[in-house]
């Protein structure tokens, strides 16, 4: 017999209870010095109210997936979610299609798809449609919506530039269909083609597909054809209810983590543009609710700037909502983040996450600050991230035990 | 679907780059105080060099399998390698060969063989041939040589002593052949037995070998018998060029560690026969590769001979190296063992492994040298060290986004 899971131990041993457990998420929040011997973003950032949890709680640093890999948002988020992310794959075209809000059903394939020139005789000529604006690509990716497939309903949602999205629906569409886009010009893109049986149906529809955009698309210079990857069908996650027992809320301003948490099967909350619009909703919602995720962007976007001063006033915003959120007296607070986006680096990157679990019991120990350092001096000490639910589940006294 | 495995992690997200990584393994590194409240070998060493990596880089302590396991030098170096010590398994037989520079070949078999003395009904007198001499068993071995098998060819290699290595190279010979040692004296040596239908081929050749080894020893009084242990193919390893893109380069005073990095597809550089020589051909060679071990002997060896002083002097000649190896400008330095060797218990030890890591975003830890003490409060935390492949081509830039 294999061991038993994380999810098995997690099925089996949750017990429902009136504790409530807020995982705010500060996406990208490790970070380092950009002088070796410095300080990071969050050692710089003036954080008395973390600190002041760092003192009540305990520490650590949360490995995303494995020691040295640098995670995207996807895996980076399921691991929190409690999702073994080598084992819980998304696909890319499920990815973008969750990135732009787009709510992926039971029967839907979705595609990465792309604006290309093509040539007199189909060639093509740019792989990228010269990055047409997305002023021009808009309109055209309207016109699509007129494509019609007998079987299968087509939905055709623009990106960016020369990015959109297009999702199949219907019965028995399988996710298996290679890509589309040769990787080269000079070639004509290639047939949408099947690796499984179950996937001919799907390969059939996106050829037609391609085939009648590219007759909507005949009189357009700018970009006369479109290439497909990433064929994917929703990632089958079982539930944070099946899991977990928890009534579970997502209050997220974008569109990506809204989407992962969907996903997980997460009630999204709100269309919050702030975070103390995401706190007035957290409050709102506060009886309905036993798990509350919040996701804050901007600590991941200023790393990605290479903006250290940026990223450290965004922690400090984030640090002026904490009062806030202790205020509702959830039995289990942790802070964290999905990886670490540190400005040096201008990219996420694989370094350990600070992470703050607070607790009535949570065992403290004795930090005194919310800081890379503290957190490698922590209690948690450094654990891989997909345990972290586990550890909220045990804190808020939702977990029974194992064996007798 | 199981979960993805690091090494397909690795195969799919490293990406090339100009930036090199020298992984120094001093053998048997950690240690353990002869006083239980002292200092370790490398804490009583004087090691200004290395401290002054320990200041810039990011240290921990490697566990080479799992907690409490110590391994022999096999799956100490593949650990250190990125390969899952408990997953590719090294035979006897082929650690034997690679021990003493043999290099196995595909249709290779390789066994550990045994003199021993056999009275006249053909029952063992003694399994080790009462430790003859290497002077008088090595000739033995060669005349071991006139052995000749249809379809077989036959490799006899003195090791020490009453050991030596055979090894049956042929077309469709499986390793899997049952020891015909009987672990008791008064009894006839077993028969070599094919425990699977692939190894059928090579039980046979197994056996004339050993009938023509008894002829040919007939006259001998020392030693007139043969018996064969550890049967094995050699082990099957994706290369490092395959796994990391890394193009590797060992440079090993000692033929098993030269055959260890061979087996993953490492260049073995030049005959060198000090640390000197070794360093002398990292420079030589520097332009060639991206990937670098370096292997130094002496701190284990001394630990076996349980002289604290001895490996205290080889540890301080090892420092007294770094600043060639650092002059050299790699992107990522790693200094570590392959496992502890105290000379407190003269042997090696399952302490998990002083390891430093220097690189221009490795995150610094405050740490002001290089001991076990400050490992254990290190940034690397407590890692197997199966993880460490992976750290460094993150540190070196080489390794990709997984997942968007």
């Amino acid at each position: 017999m294999p061991p038993l899971t994380t999810h098995e131990l997690a099925r089996s041993l949750h017990v429902r209870n009136e504790a409530k457990i807020v995982m705010l998420v500060a996406d990208g929040l490790g970070g380092l010095p950009h002088d070796p011997a410095g300080l990071t973003e969050l050692e710089t950032a003036r954080t008395p109210h973390l600190d002041q949890l760092a003192q009540r709680g305990v520490l650590g640093l949360s490995i995303p997936v494995k020691p040295g890999i640098t995670p995207g948002s996807g895996p980076g988020h399921l691991a929190l979610f409690g999702y073994d992310p080598l084992e819980y794959l998304i696909g890319r075209g499920a990815l973008e299609a969750t990135g732009i809000g787009f709510e992926l059903g039971p029967n839907d394939v979705a595609v990465r798809a792309n604006f290309c020139t093509l040539d007199a005789t189909g060639c093509i000529t740019d792989r990228r449609a010269g990055r047409i604006s997305t002023e021009e690509a808009a309109p055209l990716t309207h016109r699509l919506r007129q494509v019609r497939i007998e079987g299968v309903e087509v939905f055709v949602e623009h990106v960016k530039e020369h990015r959109f999205v297009l999702v199949l629906r219907g019965e028995g569409l399988g996710g298996n269909v290679l890509d589309t886009d040769p990787q080269a010009i000079g070639v004509p893109p290639l047939a949408p083609r099947a690796a499984d049986e179950s996937s001919q149906a799907t390969a059939r529809a996106a050829a037609e597909f391609v085939s009648q955009a590219c007759r909507l698309l005949a009189d357009q210079s700018k970009a006369n054809g479109v290439t497909l990857r990433g064929f994917s069908r929703r990632p089958d996650l079982p539930s944070y209810e099946e899991l977990y027992g928890l009534r579970a809320a997502a209050i997220a301003v974008y569109p990506m983590y809204r989407g992962l948490a969907r996903l997980a099967g997460m009630r999204v909350l709100g269309q919050p543009q702030t975070l103390a619009e995401q706190i007035d909703l957290l409050a709102a919602h506060w009886a309905e609710y036993d798990f509350f995720f919040l996701h804050y962007k901007y600590t991941d976007s200023t790393g990605e700037d290479g903006d250290f001063a940026a990223k450290v006033r965004r922690i400090e915003e984030l640090d002026a909502m904490v009062p806030r959120i202790v205020a509702l007296r959830p039995a289990v607070i942790i802070v964290t983040g999905d990886h670490s986006t540190p400005s040096l680096l201008r990219s996420h990157s694989w370094h350990p996450v600070p992470t703050l679990l607070v607790s009535d019991c949570c065992r403290s120990d004795d930090s005194a600050e919310f800081s890379e350092r503290a957190c490698l001096r922590g209690g948690l000490g450094q654990f891989e991230a997909k345990y972290l639910m586990l550890l909220a589940l045990a804190n808020a006294g939702r977990l029974s035990k194992f064996g007798a």
